[in-house]
């Protein structure tokens, strides 16, 4: 990486912490400006526009949560354990609130009545999880840890409500219970695709 | 109910709907202003403060969400056909978009990382909610349609799931199936439920 490109990274890092706090669409270059100590004009050299910032921040968060729970779920063995994996990183990413896996969740109801790009591309960023969830739930049935007719699309639906309560009830409830929770649903998911 | 009354339930309608739109945080004094067309000073008189007025929209969310979601359901008979008629106008409310129940959906993502109030009160809100379906499951064990041993509030928090991923795929993805999913994970939870 360019030393360019390593400081837009760095850049657009702090534009997603950003983001996870005021909202993606309380994001304007003065915001960034305010929260890097980088000049606005500086900024206006990176990104032309507050849309350009915002989608260039919605393909950073994404590429986070791809870092942090994507690819160590893909890294693990076909399967059962593959879909176990996806489940841990994906709640140690809400348990840790990461700005990344959060600002998904964030931003889907906030554009969610919006119109254009950066909904778009939210919507976008949505249906590509999603069809790797189901793309990784699909190992399990060819590797025989699953039924042949279980359905890879619903498991991927369920599995976002079990993340979606997870997030609601470890963060605005502050209940303790919500992981242990978020693991007895998930354990019925698996023995409802196994049975 | 007096005239006054009336006008002010009237107004945090609009209120309601003006934060389903804006964010709570977003809905000022001035923002309710411009969209009920009642002088500023008009809404000092009822509301002294943001935070005030934020507070009595809330509490004007929730009891539009009672009367749509929750009466009814308390309406039906004791157990299966209560928890049924739960789910069934909870997806209405979700389906038609009703500003009610979808605020605080949009609220609970918004606020989760504040401080304050209005987060505390949300929160309560929920608490009360979850209590609620907690309590009408419990009529399904009392009447022998659920096991004895199953989990009321395990089930709170999975049907709450099901919910937020009907909100997220039928909002945000516009998904056709998004229904069909919802009632799929909801006949899964009451056949678990009854086994």
């Amino acid at each position: 990486m360019t030393k360019g490109a390593a400081t837009k990274q760095a850049i657009l890092h702090q534009g997603v912490e950003a983001a996870y706090r005021v909202g993606l669409s309380g994001l304007t270059i003065g915001e960034l400006a305010g929260a890097t100590g980088i000049s606005k004009s500086g900024l206006y050299a990176h990104f032309r526009s507050k849309e350009a910032l915002q989608l260039a921040v919605l393909a950073r968060a994404r590429a986070e949560f791809t870092d942090t729970v994507i690819r160590p779920a893909l890294a693990a063995p076909r399967g059962e354990p593959r879909v176990r994996e996806l489940f841990e990183r994906w709640l140690e990413c809400g348990r840790l609130r990461l700005p990344g896996g959060c600002l998904f969740v964030k931003a889907s109801t906030e554009l969610d009545e919006q119109q254009g790009p950066v909904r778009d591309q939210l919507a976008r960023d949505h249906k590509d999880l999603y069809e790797t969830i189901a793309q990784i739930f699909r190992t399990g049935i060819a590797e025989r840890h699953f039924r042949e007719d279980a359905d890879p699309d619903q498991f991927a639906v369920d599995l976002d409500g079990v993340m979606l309560a997870f997030y609601h009830w470890h963060r605005l409830l502050n209940d303790s219970l919500a992981e242990t929770r978020a693991r007895r649903s998930f354990g019925a998911l698996l023995a409802a695709a196994r049975a």
